[in-house]
């Protein structure tokens, strides 16, 4: 549980942030209203919790809502979820890392004007350690989740017990007063009012983020893996809905205020405006500062603890996101291969763009949580409907396929789940798109956008290849070429070569000639020369180049060969070196390269790499290349 | 003669005005005394001259000094003339191009602001030019040569026609005063003076830098190559040294002033400086305004032809450097691949880079002709030295093969000759690097210095590497490896694996096995019920994968026959798409890529490329592409 929950719980240290700062945007609605939008949001956590405990038990292979839509909406509709998944994990990265800077710098003020290098370099740390691919062990992971657990719990049961003895602290803030823009209309102030409301509750919904988490981890899991990843969900959802309705209402009764920008919207008592070196704390941060107040290092136990869980929240984005791209490539959406998993290097690329994504929206929202996150409630939510949809079309299906009366009254009942589900969600993504499109959610729908076409894109063309591929007239792809001819190209009578006309020799062709092209004249008449006196087995011809090239005058002779007998395999041989600097590719196997690129352009023609390790390349990997204990050939 | 003269001759255009600004940097020697100078400079080009003629008679195959000093110095000293001559290519395209935005700017004085952008645009169009690689047609190349003989000579004969008739235009500048920089001690003035008059010989003596160029154009020429690149120098030098002998006698008499900075060091008659906006002009510029007074059109044809042969000469460089890396990579000093001229790719690099280098050196010096003159003289002279060095030890070799006296005799004179030259050549060497050396001139040595060890070390990485090749206990490498074993690497059973597996029969291995990798379970089932279908007659292997990796199951599997036959020669083949678009790549074959880069490390194993062009390839190439009459294999 704590390993995959982190996502979820980690959310606590940001969504009571967003439902204050949403309510103190009205004047009509007092700030004791929090509790109450907690405990909606809390009720919402557990209506969703109980959705998802159904979808991971139905598809239990970690597709989440991906699978769920793609088997029951059709291909698009999983597309749709494929490209809010993606969003979702720039978005899990950006936010976190954000967020966790708001607490390293509560912690630590001297840090305060450095709020976004501080989540840069986070995200910059967090992608080096997925990039070097060593998984980190779920011990260590689990560590942040149940310290993060206690302390939240800890600063709750203390607040409370202090608020049921009648000794209710105040906090820093309480004294504050929010100043609000002045709206002229009445009229106008109840619907924005209504608005707000929603808002706050649509903000707070954040803390579902990390559900699609432990939907997509559930192979991850013990068996039954169904049940058990279930059972996380139900647990991690209670959890986060008690830490958020228990922190909401403390943060009522303590007077936290939490506004967009305190300098702007905050006065003091007196209704002098708040110093200039005022750093606004987390809710979190706050409750702890006031609860704590007598023992200023429980504050600095909650918020550092905060900051550890937001890191292991982002490690889950990166570590989860190659598991994703892999299946879509499976599904032809992305690159094939990211399909293999085991593939260091090109999950790299995908780390790095996940990084960079997310670090260009730190900088662009200056590293504001609040505008991050209802990018984030974007794609969420928009996967949550989706999927939600899927499992109420699921079930339709079910039901009309089982007859036994109480298996199908059961199936009512998780339809009339799932469709709660829907309804909510699709609630809270109508709230979100609606409030604040123009204010950044319009980014989270273009990149959906255009995710959704260019993965569209890959998967026709993927499928345009694959018709264009498929053996129709079975008799031309079988017809076997009537004869082979080899051709060994030489540039000089060394090693490689030699080894080169052996392989050719062994595969016995039809034909088999050792070509060398003569840019310099001279090598190449003392080249014939000592082909002849070593007497080697295979005949030499030369080609001129009166023009000092390599690669046309060869390719002139392949042709002329095809010409003789267009139905002939020509086989290439090209021995190749494989060095072990970086700089030795500078100096060896370029023309190589670019003779065997021309040739493959050519028909009927395949091209052998004969490999030759030379020493600089032994010497790197003595003891640990591959298959190094096995002797090399010629060394027999 | 017009098209490899072009660089020598063009030097015209800048050595009267170095010679004169030199002069105008002390007040004991008057600036009459250019015209002695030019007439020094003018003889120093006809020993020279003659030395050269000796040199491409002697060495006709266009190697110049670099070939000379190898041959007769040994290695050590042919790298030092090649490391110059290559700085020497950088600077005649980066003097070239600044003085043409002298003469630019000199036509249109509204450009004056601009010289450094004019001088890198002048830059990269001749690079551009050199990058589309068709050469330019050499009558189109001579008209500007020809043109500029007549114009120059045009203004030599009426300037000289006018003194003779004793009617002597006077310059702009004529009334004009230099004014020097304040020496307070008179001994360290005489000194200076002498340092002064040898810096103006030694500045003119650029006029030389173009023999170079006909040197190593020898193969160009028509037979007998020698006699005519012999002569060919020898009237050029001689027009050479006579428009400077004219040009620095009628600047003499007509006043023309020339200065470091006019703004600094130029006063008007009245001792008031010269306005803001005068701009200098070159002295053959200045000389064509004062000559042609009367008709102004004169004026712009003579500056307008100036620039022109400047390109021309620019031009010679670029063209004429793929030659002198050709011979460099032939002689193992820079990456092999340079050595095939035909290869348009790989010169690209090379005129890039010497574009880049022009530019950075034009930028730095903000398009100081004057500071770029030092850095070429320090090239130009070294490879003179070392050369004419290399030629005397070549006539003492042949002293001594030789009887006939009056052949010795000839010899000797020859030798005399050649001594002669490195003499001078060493002495305008030494003037240049004393008097310049922080003020620039260390920048050459210092390039020289690097391309020096870089091309010594390409060298000895070559020469170990060919050691290490060589084929020395025969019997190991010759060895033919007892049996084959095939492996097709299968994805889908489509057109291109059944080509693969269709190639891989016709070479009869004694085992031949087509390999799948199970990365997704489902898919590789599916994949064998239609293999077992389709009856295909060779044995499919699927190969696990927990992973959901591809590379590394069918590493084990390789490694697995290696340990069964370790003397088996292992044949994997791989089929590759051959794609129209660059984004396909992306799409395709990464996998294919990865997978042949680690086979080629295992040993024993060679991989076999089985190339299937996408109908994508196929439509952009239709028509054009190579061989693409030929049927394709299966359409026959």
């Amino acid at each position: 549980m704590p390993v995959f929950a982190s996502d979820m719980l980690s959310s606590v240290a940001y969504a009571p942030d967003e439902i204050l700062l949403a309510l103190s945007l009205t004047t009509l609605v007092s700030i004791t209203a929090a509790p109450w939008i907690g405990i909606a949001v809390g009720a919402v956590i557990l209506v969703i919790v109980a959705c998802y405990r159904l979808n991971v038990r139905a598809y239990p292979s970690g597709g989440g809502d991906y699978e769920v839509a793609s088997k029951n909406l059709g291909s698009k509709a999983g597309l749709i979820v494929a490209a809010a998944l993606l969003v979702d994990y720039v978005l899990t990265l950006a936010v976190s890392m954000t967020v966790f800077a708001a607490y390293i710098t509560t912690a630590f003020p001297l840090l305060a004007p450095y709020r976004v290098p501080v989540a840069i370099v986070g995200i910059v740390v967090i992608s080096l350690l997925g990039l070097r691919g060593s998984r980190a062990r779920p011990v260590l992971l689990a560590i942040p989740t149940y310290l993060f657990l206690g302390a939240v719990f800890l600063t709750m049961i203390v607040g409370l017990v202090m608020v049921a003895l009648g000794d209710v602290p105040q906090a820093e803030t309480a004294d504050y007063t929010i100043v609000h823009d002045a709206v002229t209309n009445q009229a106008t102030l109840g619907l924005a009012t209504v608005l707000i409301v929603l808002r706050a509750f649509s903000s707070g919904s954040v803390a579902l983020a990390g559900v699609q988490t432990v939907a997509t981890a559930v192979p991850a899991f013990e068996k039954p893996r169904g049940k058990n990843a279930g059972n996380t969900l139900v647990l991690s959802g209670f959890l986060a809905a008690i830490m958020l309705t228990g922190l909401t209402y403390l943060a009522s009764v303590t007077g936290v205020k939490y506004v967009d920008d305190p300098h702007l919207y905050l006065v003091r008592a007196d209704g002098s405006p708040v110093s200039a070196e005022y750093e606004q704390e987390p809710v979190l941060g706050q409750l702890a500062h006031t609860i704590f107040a007598d023992t200023p290092i429980m504050f600095f136990i909650v918020v550092l603890v905060a900051a550890l869980v937001l890191i292991v929240a982002a490690n889950t984005a990166v570590e989860g996101f190659p598991g994703l791209a892999s299946r879509l490539a499976r599904d032809g959406f992305l690159p094939r291969q990211l399909a293999s998993k085991g593939d260091r290097l090109t999950f790299s690329n995908g780390i790095l763009l996940l990084a960079v994504a997310a670090i260009v929206l730190v900088i662009a929202t200056r590293a504001s949580a609040t505008t991050l996150i209802q990018l984030y409630l974007v794609g969420v939510f928009a996967s949550f409907v989706v999927g939600q949809l899927g499992m109420v079309l699921h079930w339709n299906k079910r039901l009309r396929l089982v007859i036994d009366p109480k298996a199908r009254l059961r199936m009512r009942v998780n339809r009339l789940i799932n469709g709660a589900g829907c309804i909510i969600a699709a609630g809270v993504l109508i709230v979100v798109i609606v409030s604040k499109f123009l204010a950044g959610a319009w980014i989270a729908v273009a990149a959906m956008a255009v995710l959704f076409i260019v993965m569209g894109a890959i998967h026709r063309h993927y499928a345009r290849v694959a018709s264009e591929l498929a053996p129709d007239a079975e008799i031309d792809s079988r017809t076997i070429p009537s004869n082979t001819h080899a051709i060994v190209v030489v540039n000089d009578i060394n090693k490689p070569t030699l080894r080169a006309l052996a392989y050719a020799r062994v595969t016995r062709s039809s034909q088999l000639e050792a070509v060398t092209v003569a840019v310099d004249e001279e090598a190449a008449e003392k080249l014939q020369r000592r082909w002849n006196e070593m007497e080697l087995p295979v005949p030499l011809t030369v080609l001129a180049s009166p023009y000092r090239e390599l690669v046309r005058p060869l390719l002139a002779h392949v042709f002329a060969i095809r010409r003789r007998s267009p139905r002939d395999l020509v086989i290439v041989y090209i021995p190749q070196y494989i060095v072990g600097r970086w700089w030795e590719h500078i100096l060896h196997n370029q023309v190589a390269i670019k003779l065997r690129t021309r040739l493959l352009l050519v028909p009927n023609v395949v091209v052998v790499s004969v490999p030759w390790r030379l020493r600089s390349f032994s010497r790197q990997h003595r003891g640990n290349g591959p298959d190094s204990e096995l002797p090399l050939y010629g060394q027999v």
